[in-house]
């Protein structure tokens, strides 16, 4: 299934006692349609505040007209999730161990503080310098270990992929985009982190190749807030 | 002062007992940094949910540091109102009675439901056909008797000049525009209710003229959600 999320009221895409979470949102739903114990498994999990336009989970039933199971979840679930698309797959796929791409984009108004976007922007509200912050985000892209990229300092394989990473200007809006064969915990909140301090004149753009190098969170910028956050996609 | 407001929250502008009113929260705000009880006068009421994008008001206060004064209010009222800009004015100015013009801005989602605008856009999530709906609204330009188009049946002058009202189209959303010297009670929702009538086929665009004529409000259409309305504009 392919659903998006409005994460501003939720503690997180993962299951957690006692705080509401998309995944808890969406099982509960499942279970009462299935009237059995429905699990999902999505293609990784999102932070508290971050948004999702297009993500992805899988989950076995029995029994299932996939044709109205789309329609009956929709009309059931919170107002702030929706699925988009439901199909049958093999039994032996994965929304996790099978993604090959993901994409984020990241948000950020560099213009007055809009209370009507407060939640799906993040409000830096000054502006930023692109060009730097473009000769830098080029250094993100190819194959890394991002250890000092990750806040999860449990993490053992730390080497990823960036194919794209661009920054586009619409106004006093710019998206940072990221796509990569797999992203770590704050990956990509602490990489637009990194490049809010160069784009402010913080840092250098090509202080990016030591970072890599220290392979040590300290070394590395602050962490973006979640509300600028959105898995765009998931490919497999 | 001019000021933005995400109306999601609220139940509406103007001040209500025991529930949430964007009047309420300024005032508050306002008290507390002139140490004072202020009460401020709007250009007119909006609805429960509806938003401003540029919403104006007026007060009366000793000791104003006008320079300082917009940050103090920002830093201190819900992140969801915003004040833009803060002016002297004449002693005889009235926010209310001296505005020449208002614009209103209303929109449709005609593409699939997106729970990241639910409180922003109203979700339509069908087609609507826009060259029917623009010969209607060409009909509501002019000075006409709008009592068909108010709810509140208390309304003895009825009689409301509109400028401008056009539809404009970008990808599945529409915007619905009408600047005029004022709008009764549910005016805009209730145009817009008509005009989502005529778009889905259900009415002929030249009904308009005889809505006008009845002078009755069950003559006319459904009345639009209030999440697609903005409070665009207001000049003095």
């Amino acid at each position: 299934m392919t659903f998006s999320y409005d994460g501003s009221l939720y503690s997180g895409y993962q299951k957690q006692k006692d705080k509401p979470s998309i995944q808890e949102e969406i099982e509960r739903v499942l279970s009462k349609i299935f009237n059995d114990n429905i699990k999902i498994y999505s293609s990784g999990r999102t932070d508290s505040g971050v948004h999702a336009l297009n993500q992805t989970a899988h989950f076995d039933a029995k029994k299932i007209d996939i044709n109205k199971l789309k329609h009956s979840i929709n009309s059931l679930i919170n107002n702030d999730i929706y699925v988009k698309r439901i199909k049958k797959v093999k039994d032996d796929f994965h929304a996790r161990y099978d993604v090959v791409r993901k994409e984020y984009i990241y948000k950020i108004n560099m213009g007055e503080y809009n209370p009507l976007k407060r939640n799906y922007i993040y409000q830096y509200n000054k502006e930023l310098d692109i060009i730097e912050m473009n000769k830098a985000i080029k250094l993100f892209i190819g194959t890394h270990d991002f250890k000092s990229f990750s806040t999860d300092t449990n993490d053992k394989d730390t080497i990823r992929t960036i194919y794209e990473a661009k920054i586009t200007k619409n106004k006093n809006e710019i998206t940072i985009k990221f796509i990569g064969n797999g992203f770590l915990r704050y990956m990509v909140r602490n990489m637009v982190g990194l490049l809010i301090e160069i784009g402010s004149g913080k840092r250098k753009y090509n202080c990016v190749e030591e970072i890599f190098k220290a392979r040590n969170r300290s070394s590395s910028g602050i962490k973006a807030p979640s509300n600028g956050l959105y898995l765009k996609s998931v490919k497999y």
